[in-house]
């Protein structure tokens, strides 16, 4: 943040870490009971706070869905930008890309997979929105496989569907990651940069090493 | 059926054409509506019968929830076991597994939509029921992956994870497939079928040729 008046800003932050807050709870009861399921005032109590409290951070019900339909997504269109600028092979990008956006999905697993359930439930408007910026996410990807391609560094056929294919590998792993389960969170990690390498059918290297630790 | 009186048979027939019927209807209301917001009312309405009759072949809506949810990996199952009796290769048995359960998750996509947007619905020792089939088609991927390895046929480092991936990169088929979209449904089997040859990295020939129709 960028604001000069520290005191307005540690007013936002407080802002955004109780919404923060009140996404995370609904999001485990969203979970647990289905949207329909849940009530403001559980989430409320969950937080013990009032309801007009929930009122002040989020209009609705809807709007709190909403945020938590859009967290995965909107995090991995930022870490695709991210990896996209920064100079290498297509490869080097989209082991990246791969990496991260993995990464991503283990660490919210819960909130993608209630926006995978939930969908129905979002504004009609909103689930739209989301829906773009999940298609942008494999347009911007299948250019990635697409140069690599054109490169010969990459033997993809088809780049959009190769894309929402390498997207479904990575999303899938929300679907059956258990924390503290058989494979670790970097196995897993590993295990689908190393899938994605063969699927593009990279050229000309060894297989991946294991993902680098931050 | 191989039973000896065809009146009884037509019976029988009749019978699981009217839960079929049931569950198909039953499956639009889920996919558009929830679980939740679909009651025995609406899917009796959406047939022109009573709710007794809805009651005399589902005990109630949790059942129908039941049938849907289980359809996808018994047909998967099936196809499976089918699949791996006929003689050949380690690669020619998973490329027909691969064929045709691809296909089944095309043509009950909707149904297996509804599974796994409602699988928190179902009496838990159902969705117990459907986990541990989930897991034996896993599992008997995996031991048809780790025959292809000790054989040289594959190269492949983790069954288990690789199982999993390559049911996920199938499963996610069901979440994005739009019937007279952008793909077919042959286009779509032979692009999973080629990734699944490159994602095992199958030794020693050509890639696969699409999938035949049948």
């Amino acid at each position: 943040m960028t604001a000069a008046r520290p005191g307005n800003n540690l007013k936002a932050e407080l802002a955004q870490f109780k919404r923060r807050r009140i996404r995370e709870e609904a999001s485990h009861l969203f979970y647990r009971h289905g949207y329909e399921g849940t009530t403001i005032d559980a989430i409320a109590d969950k937080l013990q706070v009032t309801k007009p409290f929930i009122y002040s951070y989020y209009k609705n019900k809807g709007e709190i869905l909403y945020d938590i339909a859009k967290l995965g997504i909107t995090l991995s269109l930022e870490a695709l930008e991210r990896c996209l600028v920064i100079p290498g092979s297509s490869w080097d990008q989209l082991k990246l890309v791969v990496d991260e956006v993995t990464r991503i999905i283990v660490e919210n697993q819960e909130y993608i997979v209630v926006y995978l359930r939930e969908e129905k439930n979002l504004d009609p408007q909103q689930a739209r929105a989301i829906r773009e910026q999940r298609s942008a996410f494999d347009h911007r990807l299948a250019e990635v496989l697409a140069s690599g391609d054109a490169v010969g560094e990459f033997r993809v056929e088809d780049p959009a569907l190769t894309a929402t294919t390498i997207g479904g590998m990575m999303s899938w792993v929300a679907l059956w990651y258990q924390p503290g389960g058989h494979w670790s969170e970097a196995e897993i990690i590993t295990h689908i940069i190393r899938s994605v390498e063969r699927l593009v059918a990279v050229r000309g290297r060894q297989e991946a090493a294991p993902a680098p630790r931050r």
